[in-house]
């Protein structure tokens, strides 16, 4: 399934507090000054499986790291294929979709508690056109979550964290020909990595 | 993982309104007596997972065939592991547990809607020692659903039951050695279902 790529599909991934989410509605902005049809998401989402997820990660409900993954597999199955609001349908009414997060990050997130070979199985979604990776160490991502002063979700863990940067990689070292992975220094400031993508998506009229 | 065999784990299997559930009861009632410890158990589950999953049968929840299958899988890698109260934990502790429902239900009714090889890959579960299949026709379980005069599950449709009766058979086409099929005739009164159990039963000390 990973060979159909969406078009117009722009994922964005890193690890908690590469600033995904900033760059999210940074992206929104532009497209909404150019009057160009887009929608934003993220995953997981705010539909219920995706809310159990969420209960889940912060510990209102306790299970397995594999019943996480197809969690986040069943919330990302519905995320597109919704008849209500699923991405392609967005996609095929001619909306640029802009997600945070995407399956790229169960493979890297679920991937170090559960055995590889099951969360690749169980996530063969069709992929982006785009895969924004905004790339930053993980002592510089645990600052800024620090500073956050949330309560730590069930990843932020040091260790965890640099085996999640090792699983993105490995997940990046062999996308479907047509997948462009633009990769982003996310050590600098929030404007210059808008910048940054700018540069990278104007050459394709996104 | 499949070749994995759960021992005193006993699985009841069949269309709704083959008397799973009563069969369930039966059994249980037999080891009371006994004074054998036992657990029953039911998929979907009553845990937040599996209460998903009957949002989603009753129609509470609107999602896609997929999503619901992988939360099928979700419900039962919980109900297998949960730390708390697994299946697993339970027979470790010297259980007979008996479930009305496992993983041959999804191949079945899941591998309908939904591409069974699919199906067949997240189901990726241990074997229980013993499979009673409650072997019933179509047209008597949709007589029995009709009597119940509940409101109908998604599930409920001759040409779909026809289907999953396929679908049981070409599972139990090639269960791993080890895994007793025990199949009975689901037109018997529940009384001479319940002695065919017990007699097929009695001979592995159960």
């Amino acid at each position: 399934m990973r060979e159909k790529i969406l078009d117009s599909f722009i994922v964005l991934e890193g690890l908690d507090g590469a600033g995904t989410t900033t760059q999210m509605h940074a992206l929104s902005r532009h497209y909404e000054a150019e009057g160009r049809r887009y929608a934003i998401t993220n995953e997981p989402t705010s539909n219920p499986i995706g809310r159990m997820v969420r209960d889940v990660l912060q510990k209102r409900i306790a299970t397995t790291p594999e019943a996480l993954a197809l969690l986040y597999a069943a919330d990302r199955h519905d995320h597109l294929y919704n008849p209500s609001y699923g991405i392609v349908r967005t996609l095929e009414e001619g909306s640029v979709v802009i997600s945070d997060r995407y399956f790229y990050s169960s493979l890297a997130y679920q991937g170090v508690e559960c055995d590889p070979a099951f969360i690749n199985a169980i996530n063969d979604f069709p992929s982006p056109r785009f895969i924004i990776y905004v790339d930053t160490p993980v002592e510089e991502c645990l600052k800024r979550i620090d500073k956050r002063g949330e309560e730590k979700e069930l990843f932020d863990r040091q260790d965890f964290l640099s085996e999640v940067r090792k699983n993105y990689e490995k997940a990046f070292s062999s996308l479907p020909e047509g997948v462009r992975l633009i990769r982003i220094d996310g050590t600098l400031s929030p404007q210059d990595v808008e910048a940054e993508i700018r540069k990278e998506l104007s050459p394709y009229g996104l």
